[in-house]
């Protein structure tokens, strides 16, 4: 095995690199390494060295859905090939690859278009944790000439809404920020709640930063539109074959560095919000409602249901 | 005026003293050595400098009803005396702080017997932040020999978690600690909610630190009983009159020390949790309806709704 | 009987006399002119006298719970006086009934005070139909310096809503006006709700204008603080006995006047709004939880209950 | 101890008497008995007889404070007795015993009376179990002429909704009988639903036979007025000092009698309905807002909180 | 541009021409007119004159996405047709429209046979405003010789409820008439809340008549089903690309035409009902939940997608 | 007409063969018989014969939808074969039957398989009636070696709930077993809520087994996923063209065998629950959101839309 796809694997496990789309990346960046570099002397080898590093990425971080799917395309692609030729395999990994790299940025571009569209002139708009894809559906609308305020909240325990807070000021966007637990009080003066996503079930739920269920709940209790804002190739569908999203657990060190011995320190890194709170997933195929997820997939995203 | 009220005062406004009860205590404490040191002549001088150290105590710190009511209570006795003298009037000052004193924890003892007999063997119950009372009453279930685990949350911005999560683990008890935005995760864990309160309304809402009303919504949306913990002299009897509430806006260091000199930060000590989220309150009158917190107090400190 | 009676419930009947403030006004006026002008020989017949004048105005219109209580607060004293001598018993009903509507004037006074302290610079207020007791608490509160906006329904079919958005333009608050069913739509900028009565049940649910209920239930929806403004003399006592509030019926030619014969048309005048959409009632009392309404009134107003 | 007591605490706790209100008469004339019969030389002996007896009744059943009231009430009374003379002392038991009993029929009466004004011609009403106070209340509407239908559950494992359609058949009132499951199906049709009442607690929630709270959450969910009918002697004083409310678990057999032997079942008899599904409680108070509660036993009878 | 258009256009926006249905059927027959007259060269120029009208009509109204469609539906055929010659387009442009009617008669007479399957014997149903597809619905229902109420809203400011009380009057069908805030009093009354629908969002929103999303609410809140009765072809396709549904604004003077000067009067022609609020959208497709919408128009109505 | 048939029929109307399943294979084998045994001449005949069948079955008894599909499925088939030979048509039916069976066990096994998979270790399993699906895909997680609970109710009237218990202990499941309306009081012990279905209806609806509908919104108040696990082929069409699905009125002596005569008995076998309270369907399609399910039809069983 390629030792690329090893350490690549390894960063991804400590959390050097963060954050879905990274993550995808640096996993589709290796594996095209991977098969750049592949002294496998036929489809079958080739195949397995594509499955090994399949198995090493899957076990590097648990609730990733965007890596796996990125991985499942472009295996999928080598498999179904109808050659036999390595080189031809390795070229096809290559430009496997970058389909599903520029599809995504494409994506993502799509989704901050429209859901800047959602942002009208003077709201408050409210968010949790940091989302690339969320930052630039906002930045989008503020290049569109508009004024809104942004409230965000600070996203412990890794304090991600300070990204986020800084790339709104960058934007010149006027930012408020609040602990996670002020969000009742100020959700109340929010036109819009927007949140990313990790990973998207089979049954339209989402899930994201620990925290984003909280919101959803005080955004329906105060009658706020809250929207998930994803590429829908953060779909899982081993749900769809009832798997529950597994919820990565990360290093309690992250709550209190110092804690008692004793104490027992829990921190999930996700929660999941379910699809009766989402007013909308703005995603590649537009606003949908999340129960109609798994269509949409069917029609749009066919391999991802190939084992 | 006594030197002691405005040292007092400066001490609890720059938070060296905290906590409802510690707030009170340091306040009438002051007015004790005020009295006894007094060099008015006569008890409408005497009264005067109450008032003015009543003047003083409120302004120093909001959403402290407490201490409002021990002065009231204070200066009600003298204002109602039958005599003129000042050195019987400074007794009475005496004997009235200590009876307020005294009546504060024979009320918290009982709140935390009765409170205590809420926690059953095996329980897991939810808190947020830290309340002596709160402590008190499930110190009180595990010296009664009762097996339970506790979930606490480490409350943002001035992580007082943490001191309820050791003062438990001194106490032998099995405790687990979440960031805030976990509760939706783990409050379907628990059988029971309990938080304090540091005032509660004539409608029977309860204030308390920034994020207990979302855990009411969370432990409504769960069905969990939820109950706020409080001597009912911490009832504000000026939001009969239509105050609302003052929240108290701490210091916004506490959220982010080097935080980008554009953003606004907002630090409200406290929020509001309507009484519809309210199973019961449990108070020294037993465990009632929040609802009914008006006519209770009416009849059991009739003095506090006197001017 | 005095003509005055007779020809006063009939102005009543006929809505000559309209509201629930005027309607007791007249009924108080009227009851007064007949113990002037009494020829009654003795207290039983004079006593006689009031209570047929009560028969008749009781059943002059339904859902007149205050002119109700003002007789009954007449009728009880003379009743319970010492003195047989109708000379004295005549005085009486003229003191008892300028004592009640001293006593109504000054609620209503006290009432706009606490009311107004709930508005706040920069506020949205959303109300429904017309209440003199919430217009004087908002002009209370513009006289107070404070700038706020107002959001009124038409409240069909009387259009009372016209007469509340000419007295707020004549007070200088900024007025939007729009049709009943627009609530939903405008109820998510509004930061208070306001609504008078004109019943209250032991139950502590409120009896207002038609139209009151929905939009308790959009309010709830949207987490907007909902208050009913209204004396306690508006308790109805036989509620308390098992009585339903009679809901008056309005002629149907106010909805539409040349309508085809074959339509059924109705026309309640009221409807009720549960307690539990109800954040406070604003009433003499001060801010309390409408649940405890039978204890305030059986402290403040112990005749009430009386036979 | 007088055998009676004895005998009669076994016929409780072997259920051979049943219904809050027979056990506790059945307790009271017991306790008449032992007090005719005592051979206690002084008023601390008689008063240690009524102790005991007090002791084993409460052992005898749980979920019984309408029986704990009455030995309650006959205790407090002679314990506060001037005399010392057991002659006199025992006249004092019977005295109050017929006091409490007449009491509790005049309750009755009157809340039947009040309750029954809520039933309106051509009504559907539901009701689950059977309670002879609600029976009484339907009855009572039906001698006034009224003609309307009731809908009753089965109510397993012990079918009193079958006493209840007898009853009710009896009366020649139009009755539907559906299993306790079909609720949801039915309460559609209903526009009143009324239940008795085993015991209120001090936050006013109901606890009644299983299958109560279902069915005030059903009402809830489909906007009918939801009714807790009875006497509110019924409350117990021990939930004001912390007691749950002790939920009787009755003989298995009941729900299946030749059960597989290593099935667990689990047969509690009671349930607890939260207050904020009771639109009120129809008692010898007249119909008030669950939460108002405790202050109504503080008014009407304070003796219940005396230790 | 043929003036047929331009007058088409303006006849629209002033409403001379009102109703989704019949503003659709003007700007086709004008388009038909449009291109039978046409002078166009070649394809280019007569596409160019199609896009013209397409641009003027849309323009015209907000809120039609019925017209939007049909104009789309007969561009798109155009547009994708095999010929040049614009004979044969401008044939093609009378045949496409002629479909679109003929489609869209075909829906809604399917939709009024499945909607009256949803109407039984003794049913009271509950309608607001005016809708033809909803009156043909209830007409069905009353051929099939079924017996039924209608409770009908008079639908403010411009009373269209008049209209339907009219239409079903001379159906024959016991119709009850009330004001717009009487909703939540007569809800209670009904089995089956009907409602018509001037655009349907991708989220699976309805947009329809002021008023109505709070009908839903009420409905919601009673546990009556609420059903949008509707072509699909008032699917608006710009709301997947993230518009919101356009709000109409109408004059003002339908509310009050002698309002005074300073009053702000706000009169938006629909209101948006969410989702969760909608038990079914009764369509040409059948009964469905409009979480579906989106994959229903992508298999029924490609064409819609298409730019 | 075979014998088979009408005495298949016969067996299936008066319940000799319960459960959806058993039906609908038993009405598939007597289909084979008859096309075996037929003395059809021509396809007409065949047809004609079948469809008697089909109508006859249709007949035999309400809400079974996956009888009726599986009939559709076969008569489809024939219908649209190449051939006219009678010969070749049995052949068909016979095949025809065998897939649907075929494929009925392999989704029920896959559906087994990803219900499993939602129940985890330690887990408590709450479900209601006997559903054969629910039973196999409990043993399979317990055949994979996962310790977990269960608990069931008895299902009034026909105790279907005693099969189910004796069926888990005979799995080696600890099992707890309690009556209907017990269900509130223990649904909060449960981590995961699953029933099956008897029907589905185009809205994503579940009918089942009466009570069920109950325990969802109970399941909702508590926030404990609720599952719906079944075949799709229990879609039912129909609905989707309006038609409400039938509930099949059962026997009322299974309630109450000596009833008084004057009463009125109810025993409606199922109820519909709302898909708002589904948190999913567990299907062969996956795990998946029941709004979706008519696209799922749709894209999976096309013929099922076939008249």
């Amino acid at each position: 095995m390629s030792e690329i796809v090893k350490d690549t694997a390894e960063r991804i496990r400590i959390l050097q690199v963060q954050g879905a789309r990274n993550v995808a990346i640096a996993a589709v960046k290796a594996i095209q390494t991977l098969a750049e570099k592949t002294r496998a002397k036929n489809k079958a080898a080739f195949l397995s060295e594509l499955k090994e590093a399949q198995t090493i990425f899957v076990a590097s971080r648990e609730t990733e859905p965007l890596m796996r799917n990125a991985i499942r395309f472009i295996n999928t692609k080598v498999q179904s090939a109808g050659t036999e030729k390595v080189a031809e395999l390795s070229r096809l990994v290559f430009s496997a690859a970058e389909q599903f790299l520029t599809d995504l940025d494409t994506s993502r571009e799509y989704i901050s278009e429209i859901g800047a569209k959602r942002i009208h002139e003077g709201m408050v708009i409210f968010t949790h944790c940091h989302s690339s894809t969320v930052t630039r559906m906002i930045a989008k609308a503020k290049k569109q000439g508009k004024t809104f305020k942004v409230i965000c909240t600070e996203t412990r325990p890794a304090f991600q809404g300070r990204i986020t807070a800084k790339e709104l000021l960058d934007l010149g966007i006027e930012t408020t920020f609040i602990v996670d637990s002020a969000a009742r009080t100020f959700i109340g003066d929010a036109d819009l709640v927007v949140v990313g996503a990790d990973a998207i079930t089979s049954e339209g739920n989402v899930v994201n930063k620990i925290g984003t269920s909280a919101i959803a709940v005080l955004a329906y209790e105060a009658r706020k539109p809250f929207y998930a804002v994803s590429e829908l190739l953060k779909f899982d569908p081993e749900t769809l074959g009832g798997e529950c999203e597994k919820i990565e657990q990360r290093n309690t060190v992250e709550i209190w560095s110092e804690a008692p011995s004793k104490l027992t320190l829990r921190n999930p890194a996700f929660d999941v919000t379910p699809n009766r709170y989402i007013h909308g997933l703005i995603c590649e195929e537009g606003i949908i409602a999340p129960q109609a997820v798994v269509e949409v997939m069917r029609r749009r995203y066919p391999w991802i249901f190939l084992v």
